[in-house]
């Protein structure tokens, strides 16, 4: 693995290289409105030859979600740390940014809150380089969680540190058995799995479930949707997914920005999929536009 | 202000008393799953003369929060840290108590979580006695906020640490104006108040809302129904309360474990109330039972 100009061991003590606030940092103050309330947002990148292949993409829902919380970013000084976290951390891994709306006195309401705390952390990957090239190639079987998504339309969406919702759906998964799990809303809609999007093929058409009411609008999805399918002219909806139309989907993938596409090849007691030759063409399409997700 | 045997200056740095696993410590590792996820359960409960007046109900709450959330809370170990924080701290204030799932791996999934970490907090009273018995006394006016509560069966009732639903209901509030503000659901009904509990009466009955789909189930709302509205012989109910109900009630009040009870005198735009003699008589044995809330 490759170094850059670094002083600190990764993972030392069994814990990621950790900045706050631009500089080396394990801990932050119970005091922190991001621990009191989960009152901040985060995001979860690809680290790949010293960058982050969607950053654009990953900072615009850093910021979107920073506003509709009362945080204010300051890019100036998110810039400054960023630049001096990513020259001390290895060049390929994960990267986790998380924004807070920083100290604060005790009560929910943000009065007497002060500058938002920026903390930055490196972790290796957890699969290495070869299972994740295979489970691009063989796919992966899938659990239906029986955990629903509360519809919040206010919420919905950003990436904010509220996140009980994907503890308790993973909290029922077999993780030998099965890597992700389905996770549908109250209405019995399809809308996410744990920590991807979800893609689904019916006939001619692609469609991803519409996130307005609930679930994280993932970075890849935004990729996917606006620049792969488009040049493959592949036509996709983003639309409500009642889950009985399961039943008609004929491929089906998940993806995220750390680990790519996943096909899913079956989904327990519900059914199974081939991994169809469109699932490919996306593959190998998102691979050309970024290398780090060839398989 | 009395003080326990305490090394620890109160409020040093302009941070509360902290304590960590039984020791004094401000802040918390970045891969707390608390601070990840929300991956914990707290209570924010009164302290006076060296003791928390409702300690049973907020203790029974937080355990049943923790095993909801799959953490498990070693009673012993807890007991040990809570009695070397009370010996630290002064005996009058209020204390926070938070429990997380401990520090894990990067990933939603608890497995490799360790032990449940402890934080202990105190804080002084936000009002002064004085102030408290002034709002006990004539009153508050509060708000009706237009953030809605999402409905959320499995969380519903016990105080997590996701609480964006109250952070975003709060930040509507003209905070000189109106110390609490009204929630409701996403089906209008009436839930609670953003830090309070909420009862009514019309006619003959009582009324507080049913919290088997969203809201926090408080200590002190909890001590109200079992004890007070039973020693007055009050017909309470727990029901769901459409909004339009509002215009038919005659007393209402909002209530928590640190600041009591508050007669509501007015909801803006909405409406306002006398306080009434049966609001009287619920806090003067309210006082009766737990004299830190004697106005």
């Amino acid at each position: 693995m490759l170094y850059g100009k670094s002083f600190y061991s990764p993972m030392s003590n069994n814990r990621p290289v950790s900045f706050l606030n631009g500089k080396p940092e394990q801990c932050l103050p119970f005091i922190d409105r991001g621990f009191c309330y989960g009152h901040g947002v985060f995001e979860t990148a690809r680290l790949w030859h010293g960058e982050c292949p969607l950053w654009d993409y990953h900072f615009a829902r850093l910021c979107r979600g920073a506003d509709l919380l009362g945080i204010e970013i300051d890019r100036t000084v998110f810039s400054a740390y960023w630049q001096a976290f990513l020259a001390a951390v290895p060049v390929d891994g994960v990267v986790k940014v998380v924004i807070t709306a920083g100290e604060g006195d005790r009560g929910y309401r943000q009065a007497g809150a002060g500058n938002a705390n920026y903390v930055m952390q490196w972790f290796p990957l957890t699969d290495n380089q070869e299972v994740m090239a295979l489970r691009q190639r063989l796919g992966v079987s899938i659990d239906l969680c029986r955990y629903r998504l509360p519809n919040n339309p206010i919420l919905a969406g950003i990436k904010h540190l509220n996140r009980l919702d994907q503890v308790l759906a993973s909290a029922e998964l077999d993780a030998r058995r099965f890597p992700e799990g389905l996770v549908l809303d109250t209405g019995g809609r399809i809308i996410e799995g744990i920590s991807r999007n979800v893609f689904l093929r019916i006939g001619e058409h692609w469609l991803t479930p519409d996130l307005a009411r609930c679930g994280v609008a993932g970075v890849m999805r935004r990729f996917l949707l606006e620049r792969v399918f488009t040049r493959l002219a592949l036509p996709v909806q983003v639309v409500d997914i009642p889950v009985d139309r399961l039943r008609d989907a004929e491929e089906m993938f998940m993806c995220n920005s750390v680990s790519g596409i996943w096909p899913v090849t079956a989904i327990d007691r519900q059914g199974s999929f081939e991994i169809g030759e469109q699932t490919r063409k996306i593959q190998r399409q998102l691979a050309g536009e970024l290398a780090c997700f060839a398989a």
